[in-house]
C-alpha cells in the first residue's frame, strides 16, 4: 500500500498542513511574522527531535570510531579568517534602483519582485547596480564594549568549530585515524533571499561529519560515506525514487575539494540538494594550522608517519530532511465516510521511525466511564514507550482522519466489546485493515505491525 | 558506597578534568580561547544529550498535558517590547576610569580586577563611573541592507517565543487548560562579567516549561512544579543534601511574579541557582495581547468562562545541570594499584541514566586474536543498546582507572578463561566489586547492576 505511486503536493498545501496541524508555524505570527523564520510546534518538533536522534546514532553512537562534540555558536573572529569565510563568503547582491529590491546576482532569474511577484525582478523596470559582495555571515558586538570592536560572528557552519578541537579530541578519547567528529547544531547565515518555506533560512539546523583519514585512503571513505549518507534516508522511509546522488561537475567543485556529491531529493519545487559530501583534502586542517601556528598534524604510532589527515565531510539539514520528510510522506488516496461514501483523505505516510505520534488511544464513546477508564490505562501504559495521543472528540472517523493527516500508525480503539472480553481494535494507517486483539497481546501486535510499516519504500 | 560522604572538588579541579577527558574545552583554544565560550567535547555532549532528552521525557512526552515546541532564536524584535526586555533587561554598568575595565556595580565585591587578579576592582587606585543601564541583548542586523534599521535580537530566553505562540498550540493539539508548552534550545546574554565555568556563560542553553492554568489553580500547579523539579534533579543521581528549595523574598520578586521558588545546587562556588519556578500569572500573555492586539485569552467549552490563563514556569539551564553532575559526580576514593598498594583514585559516580559511557569492554590482553575478537563481538552486540568503549591499551589497572575517571558504571573483560567457558567479569565503578558471569547471562546481570546503581543517592 504504501509503496503505490502518490500524490507529489504542491509547497503551499505542505506549509499550510503544517500550520493547520502544528507541525511549523511563522516565527512571531502575532506580530505579522518575521522574514524566513519558523517556528516548530508540538509535532514538528517531536519529528525534528526524530531526525537528530536517529542521525547521532546512526553516525555516532553506533559507529566505533566517530564521535560527538557540541561547539559554541559564537567562536573567536579567527576561525572564520582562518576557514576563508571572512574573506570569501559572499553571494553578489544587486540591487534595483527602482523599487529598491535585493536580489542575488546569480540566481536573478529565479527570483521574483516583491512589488510584482508575478513578474522578474528587471522587468520591474528599474535599473540594476553592479553586483557588489555581500558577506552572509552575521557580526555581534561581544562583551559591554560596543565601541572597542570586540565581535564575534554568528557560525555559518557548524564544521568550523571541529577542526580546531581536532587535536583536543584525539587526545582525550585515544582515537586513531581514521575516526570522525560529528556535530548538531544551529547556523546563520545572512542570506540576501530566503525561500521554500524551511527549505532556506536564515537560522538553521545542521548536521555535520568530518571524518579524518590518511590522504591515500580519502578516496575510499569517501566512497564509503556517500553511500552509508544515501541509505540514512532510505532507513527513515523516504522513497530511494525521489533520492539520487549528484556528482558535482569540476568547474563546479570548491577550490579546495578533490570531489563531491549532492544527496539531491525531488521536492516540490523540483530536485534540490538535501546534503553534500566532499573530499575536503587537508585545506581545513592546514589553514587552522598556518592561522594558529599550532601544529595539527598526526603521527601514527603504528608506522611512524607523520602527516595531515584529509576529512571526508558530510553536510546534511536537519530542516531539509524534515521537509523532505513531510513531502514524501504527504498522500492523498480515497476512504469511506460513516456513510459509506468515498471521499478523498489527506494522510502522512510517515516511517513509525520519525512519526510525531506513534500510537492513538480512543475510547468508542465518552461513556460508560469503564470505557474511558479502559482508554486512559492502555495509554497511560502505552505512554512509558511510544509517543501516545489520547482523543474522544467527535465519531470514530473523523478521529481516524486527525490522525491520518498526522501521520499517526497505528490507532487503538476501546469499545463495549472491551469491557466484556478485553480485547481491543488496531487500526492500520496504511491500509485502513482493522484486527481485534486481547490487551495482553496488544504489545506485541503493536510491535509487528509498527515492525511492518518501517520497512524503506521504493 | 556511593552515599558515602565524599570530596567537594574546587571548580578548577573540575575545569581541569572536562578538559583532560574530553567533557568541555575552553572554545577557540589554539587561537588563545574566546571570552566565556565553552565547547562541549564527546564526553560532554553525550553528558548534556542525556540531560536533554531525560527532561523531555519527565517534563513532555511522559505527561498527557504538556506539548513541546522549539521556536527560532531570532524573532520579530517587537517581542522583546511586548515582553518588557527592550526597555528593561539591564544590568548596571560601571567602568573603572584608570584600568579601563567593565563591572557590574550591583556585584562589584564579587568581582576581581583582570589586572590584578587579587584585588577588587576599587582598590586598583581607579575612580569609577556612575552605572549606566547595559541592555544584555544581543541586537543584530537582519536581512541585506545593513542601514535600513531591519535587525532583531537573539533571544536571551527561549519562553518569549511560547507566550505568541499559544493560540497557534491550542488550536492545532485540541489541548485544554490546565496544560504546558516545553522548550529547549540556545539563548544569548550579553553578560557583563562571565564566571564560574559554564555557570555563566553569553552563550547558554535553558529547558523551559510554561504552564498555562486558570487563575483559580495557578498556586496548586505552582507547588506540583516546584516539587516535581527538584525531584527530577534527584531522579538523575544528584544527592538529594546537595539540593534546597530558596523562595524569594518579596522584595526579591520580579514585579509580575506571585511567588518564585530556586531550585539551588550546593556546587563548588557555594549554594547557587540551578533552576527558577515562578509563578508569572497573566502578565505576559497580556502584555503580548497589549502588543499584538490580538486574543490570546481562553474560553472554557464546558463552563463557557472566558479569562487569561495564569502561567507557572520552570526555567533550568543545560549548563549548569550538566555542572551540577560533574560536581555531585566528583569523588576521590582509595583503590589498590597493581602492587596492592593503595593509591588515590578520581572517579565520577554518574548515575547509568547520565554516564557518557555506560559500558568498556575490554580484552585482558592483545592476543590470542580469539580475545580480541570476542571483546569486539561483545562490545558490538552491546553497542545496539548502550554507548560502549573498547579499549586495549596498558594494563587493566589503568583501563579502569579511565574508565573510573569518566564514571563508566561497568567494565567488562575478556580473559583466557573467557575463550575455554564463555565467561566473562563485569567490574563494579562505586565498589570496585566484580563479579564472573557467563555470556548469555551477561546482558541480564548487567541490567541489574545499572538498576542498583540508577538509585537515587541521599
Amino acid at each position: 500500500m504504501s509503496d503505490a505511486p502518490s500524490v507529489q503536493p504542491s509547497l503551499n498545501e505542505i506549509v499550510s498542513l503544517c500550520k493547520r496541524r502544528g507541525f511549523i508555524f511563522p516565527s512571531s505570527e502575532i506580530y505579522g511574522g518575521f522574514a524566513a523564520s519558523w517556528d516548530y510546534g508540538p509535532l514538528g518538533v517531536e519529528l525534528k527531535n526524530s531526525v537528530k536522534q536517529s542521525w547521532w546514532k546512526d553516525t555516532v553512537t553506533s559507529r566505533p570510531n566517530v564521535v560527538g562534540m557540541d561547539g559554541a555558536v559564537t567562536t573567536h573572529p579567527r576561525v572564520w579568517e582562518a576557514s576563508g569565510h571572512v574573506e570569501g563568503f559572499h553571494d553578489p547582491l544587486i540591487i534595483c534602483k527602482t523599487c529598491g529590491h535585493r536580489f542575488r546576482a546569480d540566481k536573478i532569474n529565479e527570483e521574483q519582485c516583491p512589488q510584482k511577484p508575478s513578474k522578474k525582478p528587471h522587468e520591474c523596470g528599474g535599473e540594476l547596480t553592479e553586483p557588489k559582495n555581500f558577506n552572509l555571515m552575521f557580526k555581534v558586538h561581544w562583551g559591554p564594549v560596543e565601541d572597542a570592536g570586540q565581535f564575534t560572528y554568528l557560525r555559518p557552519e557548524t564544521c568550523q568549530t571541529i577542526f580546531p578541537n581536532f587535536k583536543n579530541v584525539l587526545t582525550t578519547t585515544r582515537q586513531r585515524v581514521p575516526f570522525g567528529i560529528a556535530q548538531i547544531g544551529k547556523s546563520f547565515r545572512n542570506e540576501i533571499t530566503t525561500k521554500s518555506f524551511i527549505f532556506r533560512q536564515r537560522e538553521f539546523e545542521q548536521m555535520e561529519l568530518e571524518f579524518f583519514t590518511h590522504p591515500n585512503e580519502a578516496k575510499q571513505w569517501f566512497e564509503h560515506w556517500v553511500n552509508a549518507r544515501k541509505e540514512w534516508y532510505i532507513s527513515l522511509g523516504v522513497r530511494a525514487s525521489r533520492l539520487r546522488l549528484r556528482q558535482h561537475d569540476a568547474d563546479e567543485l570548491a577550490h579546495y575539494a578533490d570531489d563531491c556529491y549532492d544527496v539531491e531529493y525531488q521536492f516540490p519545487m523540483g530536485w534540490q540538494e538535501l546534503e553534500g559530501i566532499a573530499n575536503r583534502t587537508d585545506f581545513d586542517l592546514k589553514r587552522h594550522m598556518e592561522y594558529s601556528k599550532k601544529d595539527l598534524s598526526y603521527r601514527d604510532d603504528l608506522t611512524g608517519e607523520k602527516y595531515v589527515p584529509y576529512v571526508v565531510e558530510s553536510s546534511a539539514g536537519v530542516d531539509r530532511t524534515v521537509l523532505t520528510l513531510l513531502s514524501d510522506a504527504y498522500d492523498i488516496d480515497q476512504a469511506p465516510n460513516d456513510k459509506g461514501e468515498m471521499e478523498e483523505r489527506n494522510v502522512l505516510r510517515f516511517s513509525p521511525k520519525v512519526a510525531p505520534v506513534t500510537l492513538a488511544v480512543f475510547p468508542l464513546f465518552k461513556k460508560p466511564p469503564e470505557m474511558v477508564e479502559l482508554a486512559h490505562k492502555i495509554e497511560d501504559d502505552l505512554r512509558l514507550d511510544y509517543k501516545t495521543n489520547y482523543d474522544d472528540a467527535g465519531n470514530i472517523g473523523k478521529r481516524y482522519r486527525r490522525q491520518d493527516e498526522i501521520g499517526t500508525p497505528l490507532c487503538i480503539t476501546v469499545d463495549h466489546d472491551s469491557l466484556q472480553d478485553n480485547s481491543v481494535t488496531i487500526r492500520n494507517r496504511d491500509d485502513m485493515s482493522q484486527i481485534r486483539v486481547s490487551v495482553d497481546q496488544l504489545r506485541s501486535a503493536i510491535a509487528d505491525q509498527l515492525k511492518e510499516m518501517s520497512k524503506p519504500r521504493a
